[in-house]
């Protein structure tokens, strides 16, 4: 007789959970598909052939590997067993669980280029595994939801990335948060402008430390890097610039004004934002921020973060333009755009400020409770009543006190109980107990389903 | 330069394949809701303890084992190593991908006993894996559906089962099929009536394989395990049971009148038919068929299962009552009864018989199309229009001939497109295509939006 647990990192989701999540859930998803988005969905596990290499050293170290069925030793030798983990693995084990959802998409894309429909807007919501050290937020098994474009170069896409941020976070009641917006091709001529394009990985590493370690410390890496003091103070304003959008995107026009990746850039920037007028978007929560690096070399164009205000936590979501996704698998130049949200970390956003919603997030609508067998008999055919009109309904399954029942109902946070009894059936007239306000009503079974429906 | 591919015997579910399966998901889930289940979703991985031994020696072959990470061989030795696989397993391997629904869910309800609110009423929906040998129709990952009641041994969740049951098919547009019923008890009694009690699981073992091999060798394995002439004489009519439930349910009762097993399977039979009776519950597709036996020795009460008609197809839905879910992990004499749905087998059956809807796979109603610069800007008013009426709407989002715009709508299945050029610019008047009809109309964006929704 053992102790069931739960392996470190992983969750389970009882109701209550589930129903806060795919409250979450279900607005990405109708907002996805309100913007012509498709859902895809790829195998849990994927050859480590597609997987290795793809996530940097340390990628490849967090990565689950699962162990090849039946005889798993049989290619090996004790020479190889000698030899320690990095001889044995690719002998024992071939494939490996997804760690992201970009390179199965891009995986997928490249194995149907035939069939896609280029461009191609897919979303897909599924869970992913790391094999991280778990601690507070940080899971060993959580869900990615991304949406991307891939064949097109269209900043229609960009714009339209920051109207789903705006409406799923609208949907979720979450008003207190920033878009901040960057350009890869504006940190590029930034590089450029303090003459040290050769240095302009060691600048996006250092100033995607800004938020964690402050400017003095940034400035005191890009030193230890080489750049010039000269260069820091061509850096620092930049860096800082402050002001409306407008007053940024002017300086940023003047402070480039010779050079093409920054001219780029800040035209990019200007259509994006025009398009956002065009179509009444809101863009007073959009910040052009030119510290926002997000760590990916992998981005060519657009940056996005989205950040709560008034809540201590890391971005909720977050994208950008990439020139190629599929390059690594042999199908070079398919550009595109995505973003995903942070389900886990909305979670607890939402949970922080209260946003979850009573009303919405009941599964069922009423129970009926009774007083004896025969009580529970005539409760059956108004179950089936309620259940015929749509209405989502269930009996109390067992002959038990009427306390009893109550608590399980509001266990269940069911939000009407329709009470049966021996006056009742005489009647014909029901009584509805309201849940929340103890109210009780005698009620016919039509009443009922007009009120409750 | 790789060529990706995809593990063997895992699929990837590209947008049709997805609309085709959330349609049957949906049906599923809404229902189960309806009957006040709620979700439930545990990890992938479970501790190998908690797998192991839950599903036979050939169940454990199958289960796939995830390699500890990190450094994976440090627990084991040169001689454990030549001991081979049994032997290194448990010092490599800590946790394995789920097997199925049902284990997870029993150690959920152990983990959770103290704030579980009984009768409860789960349902869950997630993919589980098995080292199966990939063959036509079986994959090494697949979505289970299952719902379960634990905490009661009430007959109405038994009757509730066949409600859901009827209910799911009858909104997927399956209507022709059959649910069979049958009762552990009375398999029971039939072993008792031919004085072999002490071999029921032969018995069982043997008429689980009726619909493979035919009653003739039924009854020579029969023979084969020992059964007498003498009680093969009795076993025969009560296979070959014919006429109404009711007939079937009358013979039985008089058949098993001095059996203790037999007249509580009668009785449990006559009060599913009764529930099903008040809560007017078609129940001309319900036959109670005695040799439904499940292969699960697992089951003690009613056993259930669903076949197509007209399609060569295994079961598509199945369940029964047991009595003890959770004893393995140390919490004896919770009784409960559950079902699943075979995704993949209604999937199949639906595309066999033609029976998904068109309109109702469609995820995007409509697409702007535009000629020029000038037009795609307009459109993209229009386009913000829609969404702001809750329609899903897409732009071309690039400059593109018209035959291109409309082959991409035309892939997608999305029935509508809005043509956009000067014209329409000047009167304000929109060209609405209907892809299906080719049907154009001139209307104002107002009466777009009232058409489309």
């Amino acid at each position: 007789m053992q102790k069931p647990s739960l392996p470190k990192g992983t969750r389970d989701f009882g109701p209550e959970q589930m129903a806060r999540r795919n409250h979450i859930f279900d607005k990405i998803k109708t907002t996805f598909q309100k913007y012509g988005f498709q859902p895809l969905e790829t195998p849990s596990m994927e050859n480590l052939s597609v997987l290795t290499g793809k996530y940097g050293d340390e990628g490849d170290q967090l990565l689950f590997k699962i162990l090849n069925s039946g005889e798993f030793l049989k290619k090996t030798s004790v020479s190889d067993y000698e030899s320690g983990e990095k001889v044995v693995l690719p002998k024992i084990a071939e494939k490996g669980l997804r760690y992201d959802l970009t390179v199965p998409f891009a995986r997928y894309v490249v194995m149907n280029r035939h069939s896609v429909n280029l461009p191609f807007k897919r979303y897909q919501i599924q869970p992913v595994w790391r094999a991280d050290r778990p601690q507070k937020g940080r899971y060993r098994e959580f869900y990615q939801c991304d949406a991307d474009v891939v064949g097109t170069d269209s900043l229609i896409c960009e714009a339209e990335i920051i109207m789903m941020m705006t409406e799923v976070f609208s949907k979720l009641g979450l008003d207190s948060y920033e878009i901040k917006i960057n350009n890869r091709k504006l940190l590029s001529a930034l590089a450029e402008l303090t003459g040290t394009k050769e240095k302009e990985s060691d600048l996006l590493v250092a100033i995607d430390k800004l938020d964690k370690i402050g400017m003095e410390k940034v400035l005191e890496e890009l030193k230890s890097k080489g750049f010039s003091d000269d260069s820091l103070e061509k850096i620092l304003p930049v860096l800082q610039l402050s002001g409306s959008n407008d007053d940024k995107i002017l300086t940023l026009e003047k402070l480039f004004e010779s050079s093409e990746s920054g001219k780029r850039g800040v035209e990019e920037l200007k259509e994006i934002f025009e398009i956002l007028r065009i179509t009444n978007t809101p863009s007073d929560k959009v910040v052009l921020d030119l510290t926002l690096a997000r760590g990916l070399s992998y981005y060519t164009g657009a940056i996005f973060e989205v950040k709560p205000l008034n809540v201590k936590m890391g971005s909720i979501s977050g994208g950008g333009r990439y020139d190629d996704l599929t390059g690594v698998f042999g199908m070079p130049d398919l550009s595109g755009v995505g973003f995903s949200f942070g389900v886990d970390r909305i979670y607890d956003v939402m949970e922080e400020l209260d946003l979850f919603p009573d009303e919405g997030l009941k599964t069922i609508d009423v129970m009926v409770a009774h007083f004896d067998q025969e009580s529970l008999k005539y409760g059956l055919g108004v179950l089936a009543q309620l259940r015929r009109n749509g209405i989502s309904a269930e009996i109390y399954p067992d002959l038990a006190k009427p306390k009893k029942q109550f608590s399980y109902a509001n266990n269940k946070n069911i939000p009407n109980v329709i009470v049966i009894g021996s006056e009742e059936i005489k009647t014909g007239l029901l009584s509805l107990k309201n849940m929340k306000s103890g109210d009780q009503e005698s009620l016919s079974i039509e009443q009922i389903i007009d009120r409750i429906k």
